[in-house]
């Protein structure tokens, strides 16, 4: 069976140009040269073979990832590839590391905080790898709040400079990754106290281990925190933990681009807008975006593939039963997955945008527009996460019995994505900003400011509060108007309830509390709403390729009226649609199925997905799942001898009742 | 700090009798008694010692297992245990091993399934366990549909047994548990072939190791299949594969209990009633209810007292911050968990009575109520374990951060649970099932013929159909009246409806496939419908102890008031509520949960599990948290160098540029 294509059938079926919708999904023509050409350079370089991961233990994944990553630096200075291209390389290794936090987060918090002085000292060593860093903030006992951080930096004019201090237990930084083992450096993020005074939370470039033999310089208490979830997943990262015993670091080690410390002891802020530091954001969460529509993409095309070549039930008269991928049933749970894997391709396009224009902006010191993209980068991260990880889920619980076998790739692909929800942000609290923001702007409705951007849709309140919908039969809904109109009358008729109920508590803040589980349905609403948006908008440009269009259209419109199904309570409370105009949304969605189902496989083709960086028995594009799944049985270490260890001491006892003899 | 109990204030601020409650959860204080000897037994076995599990390779965490379990058998024997003690041991064990298949399928099924010399043979010897057995029925193609098994059983007249063959790779066995490298026999399901015809799959005793040296005997390929989803979880389970090349066994072997071939090859059916095997279905479903509550009660334990014990935000004058439990967004995620966990805990009482119940009918061959029944418990398994493996996550999710390290206990408690939404019924195919049922039901509703049970509700049909609810104020939904009129009359419209657009298809079966989707919500419904009631029957009970039935109350209203919110789509299209009438019971859960909240630590202590069972640093009865997880961490394998390895080959040469000198 070897060479053959048992998923030919159902890739002949597809009505649209899989090529030209490749380049869609890439973004460009070039995007997708440059991925697939990574891609294959990973995929056939041996060094970074993974189907191992869950048959080794931490000891040896751990210096299996340090192998990996030290080739792909290797591999990324002999090819003089560039930035893009390294980036991707690192992202096809698919293996997290020391340095996705080197690159992530302690070259950019330098870039962002740093004096153009440090830039020039610590960038060229960062970027040359001569020092390897880390970003530590979390500690034991303090995460979404960072202001509760307990480390301290005291000022020490005697040796001008500072004295960093882990005063308590759950002042030890835990969590950072890259931290426990690998990293010789870190921007540590501590209380700034000078003069008996605590000036808040300041980040500072600490020394940790010896660039000559790694071992923690005095002071320094470092490693890691021990097994996470999954098989292979993030134990390939060393998260760390990090105590200081009275540490002493020069002062020009502070981070003193947005304020300083003088020789004197005395703190200043520079001129600089701290607004700045929103850009870094905005990249930080575009990215997280990005990867949460690679990780579902991902889980879906796995499911999708594998959907089709499982068969179960429906025989007749001893034929083959049915492609499990018919099933309504199977459709309605993995077709909107497929739908919100595109429609966060998308909207993660549009924040890419975003992120230019905010740039722009804060570089002609235009603020205005911050707080909504705050909340909208916010409201984003958070959904597209949350998503993501129950997507993730869905899919594996999609491929039956065969999807919690780690050859499935499912597992991996799950609890190594789940972290996303909680980091950067938890996805609660971050829903719990949008809505405060929300709330603020209806109540500023009526004072003649405009809402912009992502709340424009806020300023039509008058008209949104008394629209009626006027869908008379399925077909109705296909008309984009018609779905972004339901949406926002949804969103806005929820923000202002919320905003009312909130005023009739005796404060506002006690209101706000009170009701915050509205809140997050209410956050959730908007950004539901933004993403149906951008995929309407991306459906408004010109798109190029036979049958592509339709087919997105189709996705789109699954997206909307699959999270108009889901929410259907919200829709109808808010009196936005009627219950007859509910039920036919979901008449227009099974038909909606239907219509992606022979083009479901060439759908998830499109992704362009290595079997390499898939990692999946079940999602082979050859579709040659049976073979794969067996093969792959026999190297599990149980399976090296037949009879197992442990035979003769604790099974043999037992059949011969030996036990028995220990009755008196 | 050792020896401090940090959650002594919350357990202080508790309104009811914490030990009767123990008793309520318990079943009655016998159960208690017993549960809490053999935890404690368990808890100061230093054999049974399991927080090392992340930790090992496999080949050593299957061989702790097998000592474990070896282990167990010893102190059963020794210590004279009765059944019920056994198997709470093997519970609080708490690792899945290959006796469960053992106890739990190889044994019931021969005694549902084999005669009475059958019995009397294999039964001796599985009871001392000089047999090892396990139920070897899945195939690598073939699940949920056992018709479509390919595994054959041939009667072979000349040497007057069966040659059990797998003719091609799809009929492979694959993921017994137990098969893989610990059992010594299995219950073969293959299809019977006599005289050149199929009669369909039957059951057979196959021996598939010697009893001697554990070697497969000739013909019998057989190992395990490889790595599953967690660290620790079922990866100490040897789920199997087994392969037949023309494998001979004596006749009597198979298990002829139902229908027999004699020595000519005819196949005859006893006149045993087939009904009877439905005894055994409804046996296994009621553990798996108490699996789930067991299972989501644990996981509400950790994240309540976590809660508890985590702050985070709103300090006020450099005090303490909150603790996360005060957080409605926390109170409105968690203790509709919380509240389902008792909730199945009650529903799996009754399912027991209701085994009895069947079992009595059955000898009476009373037969009628049977497909209700089968009804009703295919769809509390499906609802039930899809909850509580949603509900670990979430939990895991509410625990932030730290819910992702493996000394939380989540991840470990996910990921063993999961297969529960698969094996014995994939949930979505058993809520196809209850919804098969409920359409029937409904069709015959004009009959005459009344609806028994669980569906004796639909017999209300003309008053559900045109019922209006009658609350006016938030507290209106504190009556249990109100709130079961509600959940029937939602359950009820939705299968009518669902009935009339099947009857609208060309054909039932055609109307019935591609509305699927629909009807797992309306068997959802029904489903949800038969655990309120179930809730509201318990507390019509007499329940002692001081403040327990007002807690259980508002556990009970949470329960179907957080369900009514969650589907509030459903009440509003069906008419059975007013949007009004949603906000006030959303108003009313605001109520609920700050009335439980102060006894939220108490209600989880009502659990009664030790910190051996719970196995979280989180979850720890002391609050003691931060400590362990510090002392935890310097355990891991990465923390035995301070250096880890790979450092010299992998890192080093990275900071030290050794990789420019291959640029040419």
């Amino acid at each position: 069976m070897e060479g053959v294509d048992h998923l030919d059938h159902e890739r002949r079926k597809a009505q649209f140009d899989v090529e030209a919708m490749k380049i869609v999904w890439a973004g460009s023509k070039h995007n997708l040269e440059v991925s697939d050409r990574m891609a294959r350079l990973v995929a056939s370089d041996p060094v970074f073979e993974k189907d191992n991961r869950q048959r080794i233990d931490r000891r040896e994944l751990f210096n299996n990832t340090l192998r990996k990553a030290a080739h792909a630096w290797k591999r990324i200075n002999e090819l003089r590839l560039t930035e893009e291209e390294a980036s991707k390389l690192r992202q096809f290794v698919d293996e997290p590391s020391y340095v996705d936090l080197h690159w992530g987060m302690f070259v950019p918090v330098i870039k962002a905080q740093g004096t153009d002085e440090q830039h020039k000292k610590w960038l060229t060593l960062a970027y040359k790898m001569q020092i390897i860093g880390c970003y530590a903030q979390t500690e034991l006992g303090h995460g979404s709040n960072v202001q509760g951080l307990e480390t301290t930096a005291t000022f020490d004019p005697k040796s001008d400079g500072f004295v960093i201090h882990s005063p308590t237990l759950t002042s030890s930084k835990w969590w950072p990754g890259g931290l426990g083992k690998a990293s010789t450096h870190a921007v540590v993020f501590a209380r700034l106290i000078t003069d008996g005074r605590d000036y808040g939370v300041h980040g500072f470039i600490v020394q940790l281990r010896s660039l000559e033999d790694h071992l923690p310089l005095p002071g320094i208490t470092v490693g890691d925190i021990g097994t996470k979830f999954g098989n292979g997943a993030y134990n390939s990262m060393d998260n760390g933990v990090l105590r200081f015993d009275h540490v002493h670091i020069p002062r020009d080690q502070m981070l003193m681009g947005l304020s300083r410390v003088t020789k004197e002891g005395k703190y200043l802020k520079s001129d600089v807008p701290r607004q700045l530091a929103y850009g870094t954001m905005v990249y930080v969460r575009q990215a997280i975006v990005s990867d949460a529509s690679r990780a579902l993409s991902r889980a879906t095309c796995i499911a999708v593939r594998y959907s089709a070549v499982r068969r179960q039930f429906g025989s007749h008269d001893g034929g083959p039963e049915s492609q499990v991928l018919d099933y309504t049933t199977q459709q309605s749970r993995l077709f909107p997955l497929l739908a919100s894997a595109y429609a966060f391709r998308f909207v993660g396009d549009w924040l890419n945008w975003l992120y230019t224009d905010v740039t722009r902006r804060l570089q002609a010191n235009e603020f205005s527009t911050l707080p909504e993209v705050h909340a909208c980068t916010a409201g984003l991260k958070s959904l597209t996460t949350s998503v993501t990880a129950d997507g993730i889920e869905e899919c594996r619980k999609l491929c039956g019995g065969h999807g919690y076998l780690c050859t499935s790739g499912l597992p991996e692909l799950f609890a190594v994505y789940v972290p996303a929800c909680t980091y950067e942000g938890d996805n609660i609290v971050l829903l719990l900003q949008v809505a405060r923001f929300l709330v603020k702007t209806v109540s500023q409705l009526g004072s003649g400011k405009q809402p912009t951007g992502t709340t424009a849709y806020m300023g039509k309140v008058e008209h949104l509060m008394q629209c009626t919908c006027d869908v008379q039969k399925a077909a109705d809904w296909l008309r984009p108007s018609t779905i972004l109109e339901a949406f926002e009358a949804r969103a806005l008729r929820m923000a202002v309830t919320a905003a009312k109920n909130i005023s009739m508590a005796s404060n506002p803040e006690e209101g706000f509390s009170a009701l915050s589980a509205d809140l997050v349905e209410v956050a959730t609403a908007h950004c539901q709403l933004i993403v149906v948006s951008k995929f309407i908008d991306k459906l408004q440009q010109e798109i190029v390729g036979n049958g592509v269009k339709e087919q997105l259209q189709n996705l789109c419109n699954i997206y909307a009226l699959s999270l108009l199904h889901k929410h259907l309570g919200d829709f109808l409370s808010t009196g936005c649609i009627t219950p007859k105009q509910g039920a036919l949304a979901n008449e227009q969605l099974r038909s909606l199925y239907s219509q992606v189902r022979p083009n479901a496989v060439a759908l998830v083709d499109a992704f362009n997905y290595t079997d390499h960086y898939l990692g999946s028995a079940l999602g082979r594009y050859d579709g040659n799942v049976y073979p794969t799944l067996y093969e792959e049985a026999w190297k599990d270490p149980l399976n090296d001898s037949v009879v197992p260890d442990g035979y003769y001491e604790h099974i043999r006892p037992v059949l011969k009742q030996k036990f028995r003899v220990a009755r008196l």
